[in-house]
C-alpha cells in the first residue's frame, strides 16, 4: 500500500478522518505510524494529498488531511478485453487498476466461455476493492470505469462509440507485422483503446468486425502469452508509447 | 501448451519419439490428437519443427518428429533480479520463460530478506519444469540460464562481465526521467541487461555501484508495480524497443 485512498464513506468534511479498517491496521502495523508522521493520501477519483498523523492507537488513527489543488488525469488507455477464466479475472483486477486504465470493458467472444459471466469476481463487491488495491499499489486515484457485456457485436455496433469516441484503437494479434510503436505513431494527445483477445484468439468475424469499427491489428512479437501475461505486457507496452508519441 | 517441447532424456535417435507424461495427456486429452495430425514441437535448446501423430492411445503418444534446420536465437534481454518472496517468485518462472530472457541472474540486496535464498523455488527441480511450460506456451525452445547471487557487491564487481558481456545495461527505476525507449535508442544489435530491484528499491549504495558499472537508469512512468507486474512490464518494454532500434 504505498498510498492510503479515502472514499467519500470516510467522513472527511472536518479534514479529519478517522479509520479503523485495514488501512488503519496498515498504517500501524506496516508503516508504524506515529503522532506527527506524515503519509501519502489520496481521495477515490480525486487529488493526491498528505495525511498528518493526529493520533494512532488500537486499531483507529486519525489524520488531518491536506489534498493537491488538481486531480491526476484519467489513465490515456482503456483496454477491451474478452472476459479471461474467472481465475483470470480475479489476479488482473489489481493488476490492471495498477497499470493504469481508464475503462475497462469487458466482452464476450466465440471463445469464451459462456459461464464465466456468472462468476462472483464480476460483480462490483469483489472486483472494486481489487481495484482499490491496485491504485493504492501504484498511488493512482482514478478508479477504472467497468462494463461487461454479454454480446460482442452489439458492444461493438452499438456501445463502443459512446464508451471509447475518438480514440486509436489497436488490437493484439500475436505475429502482427505491425508493432505497437508503429500503430501508436500519430497517437499525439488522443486517448487509445487495446483490444486483447481470449485464449486461443479471436474468430475471423471478430477480427473482421473490430477491423470494420476502427481497430488495426498491431503487437508485441510473436510469443504467444498467457492473458493475463498478455494485457500487462501489452498495456506497458501501449503506455510506453503514448508517453513517447505524446 | 502451444509447443510441445523435447528434451535429451526423450530418445529422439530414431526420428521417432514415445511420450507417456504429462506432454502425452496433452496431446491426447486437450488436443485430442489421432493418427497422421501434426502438432508443432521443439527440442529443448535446438530447432522448432513438426510431429506427426504415428499412433496415440492408452496414454501413449508415438510421433515422427522433424526438426528445422535453425535453432532460434537466444532471446536478447538478460534479467539481473533482486530476488522477490517466494511466492513471488514462483509465479515468475513460467512468466519470464514466456516473455523471452536470455539469462536470470537472481542477486540479493539490502531490501532482499535473506532467507528467501533458502526456498525450494530456487531448486532446479523446482523452477526447470516452470521455465518449460513458460517455453511450451510462448513456443520457444531456449531454456534462460539462471544464476544465484548471495553476494550483490561480488556479483557486480567480479562476475557481471563474464555473465553479461558487452551488453547495453539498464536500471528501472520508478520515475526515472529517461525512458527505456530513449535508454535503448542506439541499442543496434546488442543484448541488454535490465536490472529490476527488490520491493522498496535498491538502496543509494547498489544503485551507485550498478551506476559505476556501467547501468543507465531508466523507467516506464511513475507509477510504483508489484515486482511481478514490474518484470513483465518492463521486459516487455525493452523488447518492444529492441525490436525498434534493432
Amino acid at each position: 500500500m504505498n498510498l492510503i485512498l479515502l472514499e467519500p464513506r470516510d467522513d472527511l468534511a472536518s479534514g479529519d478522518v478517522t479509520l479503523a479498517d485495514a488501512r488503519a491496521a496498515h498504517l500501524l502495523n506496516v508503516l508504524k505510524v506515529t503522532r506527527g508522521d506524515t503519509v501519502r493520501i489520496g481521495l477515490l477519483d480525486g487529488p493526491l494529498g498528505t495525511g498528518t498523523i493526529a493520533s494512532a492507537a488500537n486499531g483507529r488513527v486519525t489524520m488531518r488531511c491536506v489534498f493537491d489543488a488538481d486531480t491526476p488525469p484519467r489513465p490515456r488507455v482503456d483496454l477491451l478485453l474478452a472476459l479471461p477464466r474467472p481465475k483470470v479475472m480475479r489476479r488482473l483486477w489489481a493488476q490492471l487498476a495498477a497499470l493504469g486504465v481508464g475503462r475497462i470493458i469487458l466482452t464476450n467472444a466465440e471463445r469464451v466461455e459462456r459461464h464465466y459471466f456468472d462468476s462472483h469476481v464480476l460483480t462490483e463487491a469483489s472486483f472494486r476493492p481489487l481495484l482499490v488495491e491496485g491504485l493504492q499499489q501504484a498511488r493512482d486515484t482514478r478508479l477504472p470505469l467497468v462494463t461487461i457485456h454479454r454480446q460482442f457485436k452489439i458492444l461493438v455496433e452499438d456501445h463502443l462509440d459512446t464508451l471509447a469516441p475518438d480514440g486509436v484503437r489497436i488490437v493484439a494479434e500475436p505475429g502482427a507485422t505491425t508493432t505497437i510503436g508503429v500503430a501508436l505513431d500519430g497517437v499525439g494527445g488522443r486517448r487509445v483503446l487495446l483490444a486483447v483477445g481470449p485464449e486461443g484468439g479471436w474468430n475471423t468475424f471478430e477480427l473482421e468486425l473490430l477491423r470494420a469499427h476502427g481497430f488495426r491489428q498491431a503487437g508485441v512479437g510473436a510469443r504467444t502469452l498467457r492473458v493475463d501475461t498478455a494485457c500487462t505486457a501489452l498495456l506497458a507496452v501501449v503506455h510506453a508509447a503514448v508517453e513517447e508519441h505524446r
